[in-house]
């Protein structure tokens, strides 16, 4: 039996539960009662925080905040019918055009010549 | 079956690779050749076309705005010796303080009643 | 002597005159005909070059971040049939309320007592 | 007498007052006292809010939202020393080069055939 490991996917669900929460208690509910804008003001303030904290090249500070990002991008993704796999997708189109298919080519040619 | 996990992984992996490659060449190369601030200038934009596209309500050109807004963070990230799994593991911490462990509390007793 | 109401107001008529030219000559012109979004773009890029001039704390260029900044949030206003004196009007009308006022009237009766 | 009529100068005055006020009471005092992250998430934001008014192309909240925007900025030129003096300076001195002068020169050629 496997456990899948897919922390995007899982958090679109606790997304989408807690969308449905009282917006008194719960700040994902609270954003979505507001709506588009006030969750599209926080994803103009979360780049603004990652963009602060590579300036300041605190590490913890730049996990932190990208965490954030992405969380608050997850909002509007969901504010629009959207799930992280589409833009997971769209990353591997994308990558499958010009890269990421060479690189597994690469990859899987090294390990013939490895034996990995 | 893919996770969003491996895809980011991959992703991070495809980035790691191309940034040794040339800067007249690659895309990836050329952005960390200008440096820090150059990477931090594509998160800005890539989160104001977020808004944008939001703004407009087109779902196609929201999940190639927030493509390209998880690259360039990956790609800064990257710039600090950071990798997506730092921020996966960030954003599993957060949610299971209060949400994803409750969650999944709530999902393995639905899926004890069902048999699922 | 020139104040920065005139600079403002003679800038946004440079503006007006730009956008008349030829977009494959000038630069206002071309922005103009991109239209609204490109326009955007740069309102939001420009904003993230003056919060990384302002972490790098370098004075020449937090000046010119905030110039471009001004300039192309004059653009937008343009692009709507605004005006920098709409804004300044708005910065004046919110003062008076709660500040310009009270500071005049400070102001008023410091001169009255030293006599300036 | 001349009354010069100087907003953004007069606004900074007002700014550099409030700034030694109680950040308990004033808003000014209280982003000061935050520091600069504090105020530089503010200009992020407030960009974000012009390029959403932009795009509801509701001229009344673009007006108020540049002015949130300028007066933001404005702040931020103060935590460094700086004033909108120093950046309309920029902006003559820019367009001193390519633009406000041929305009000037143009405008006055344009008096002394209409006898403005």
């Amino acid at each position: 039996m496997s456990t899948s490991n897919d922390t995007l996917q899982r958090l679109a669900e606790v997304i989408a539960t807690r969308r449905q929460g009282d917006p008194d208690k719960s700040y994902v509910a609270r954003l979505f009662h507001k709506g588009t804008d006030a969750i599209l003001k926080k994803v103009g303030e979360e780049a603004t925080e990652t963009v602060m904290a590579c300036k300041d090249g605190n590490t913890q500070k730049i996990v932190y905040e990208v965490a954030d990002l992405w969380f608050h991008s997850m909002i509007a993704l969901a504010q629009f019918g959207l799930s992280p796999a589409d833009v997971l997708q769209e990353l591997e189109r994308r990558e499958g055009l010009s890269g990421l298919e060479e690189f597994a080519a690469r990859k899987a040619q090294q390990r013939e010549r490895t034996g990995e």
